[in-house]
């Protein structure tokens, strides 16, 4: 679990075509000084960013992330990823990934605030790391908290200031809901609106079985389209069941037949107990989920 | 405006009491590599940060801006932060900083992200670096426009978890609203609850004169606490003025007599337009506000 891997990616303009982009990705030491203290990145969480799963130095939906960073960028009103750079910086990095399950992240900053010049443009990077074994969560499943988000199921389309769609850098209030939920003895936690509807979990989608239909909430601007949520349905899809996307009241949890939260590192985890009542886990399905999420996908 | 200066702080413990703290302060080349791209403040916008105006190398409201600190490390389950050290790295910024005005900026992250020891504690800098001259808007003043928070007055309350009165790294949405406003013509920014209330601009507080009271949005959480806000409305008192705290409805804004938005670094800038609509301007006492403001103050 030591080893990790860098790149710093000198963004290309997006009708920049040109072969592999090699002048333009710098391979760096992950651990020693790269970024500078005047970085809007930390100064203001100004940036997105995506996690892409890596088994086996497979990067896995890469063009889903890929197209979710432009539609961050876009919502951010930031310069528009060339994508081919991207993606040839994802292949570097998976390249220096071994065997087994790790991460890819990918950092596009509003980059540098110069006291004399203003902005510079945006800095971008690469990193790519080892995972934690999750590998027990995705059999024994996690315990849940709901958790009210404060804004209500409209607040998306009326105000897109809020970026709630986009997956941005600033995320210090998914990780406070995070140390909320610990603090109520649960492992994670889903964002609910003030209105009463299921949102997200902070760093994951959530998947409902009712019967044999498959629900997640839908995506409305209010929460982000999950890369993995789709790959599931798609799944769901082939191998014969029906999947939708739906208003999810809160108090129409209790009564799912099963529920997931799935993201691209963690994967499929089984929720067993909402706020402290034990829910149905199928343990069966689940297992399958996650074969096929550990499977080279594109 | 090309100067700037950056100190890296080791952070130590609370009461870990000793002389300077030289040994826990590093100058380094603002603008050379400083960071690692693991930092979680870059990650994560998950950290805390306060902002304090130089005058003439004099710090205004130190010790307002490191209590604040301190709050917000509190909201955020960061370490108590050690304010003798902080106020050593305050007043080494300030000896690098010319005459007139500047800026000393406080960042305490949560830290690097290894992936072979988890979190390591604390990372922790601080900046100084020139402001752009505001003088004009502090005369001719700004337009502003209102703006949905998404949130209604008693969020902060009910949800801690999201953080309101903690100054976090996490500002994109900070960011997008001021790109917004820029978009409908405007300088500024402020937000409004869903029921209706004035909360506060993106990175100032809304102060409004109705006749000779001055009122400013009450602190209930949903806000920072502003210390420029403060600092006026010991200053309005001394000068005979009355100051309250209410709840400030969104619709009673255009009746207010003078409007301001304050802040550490711009100081304060009279209202001139509120979403379009003109408002009264009171010349004479916001020079004498700014004078004030310019003033040494501790």
């Amino acid at each position: 679990m030591t080893w990790r891997f860098a790149l710093l990616v000198a963004p290309a303009a997006a009708d920049d075509l040109r072969d592999g982009y090699d002048d333009t990705l710098a391979v760096i030491d992950p651990d020693a000084p790269a970024l500078s203290v005047g970085e809007l990145s930390t100064q203001r969480g100004d940036g997105i960013f995506e996690t892409i799963g890596v088994v086996d130095g497979h990067p896995q939906e890469v063009q889903a992330h890929l197209e979710r960073l432009a539609h961050s960028a876009r919502l951010c009103d930031l310069p528009a990823p060339n994508l081919p750079q991207w993606r040839a910086a994802v292949d570097r990095a998976a390249a220096a990934c071994p065997p087994g399950e790790s991460a890819i992240k990918l950092i596009l900053s509003r980059g540098v605030e110069r006291a004399a010049t203003g902005l510079e443009g945006p800095t971008a990077w690469v990193t790519a790391s080892p995972v934690p074994d999750h590998s027990r969560a995705r059999v024994e499943g996690i315990k849940v908290a709901t958790l009210d988000r404060g804004l209500d199921s409209r607040a998306a389309t009326r105000a897109p200031w809020l970026l709630l769609g986009a997956k941005t850098l600033s995320y210090a209030v998914n990780m406070a809901a995070l140390r909320e939920a610990h603090r109520r003895g649960a492992d994670d936690a889903i964002f609910l609106t003030t209105d009463g509807y299921v949102l997200e979990a902070p760093t994951a989608s959530v998947i409902l079985r009712r019967g044999d239909r498959f629900i997640t909430p839908e995506p409305t601007g209010g929460i982000l389209q999950g890369t993995t949520q789709l790959s599931v349905f798609d799944w769901l899809e082939e191998n014969g069941h029906s999947t939708d996307y739906e208003h999810v009241p809160a108090g129409s949890l209790a009564d799912a037949d099963a529920m997931w939260l799935v993201s691209s590192v963690r994967l499929a985890v089984p929720v067993t107990h909402l706020d402290g009542a034990a829910l149905g886990v199928d343990r069966e399905l689940t297992a399958a989920m996650n074969a096929y999420l550990l499977s080279p996908r594109d």
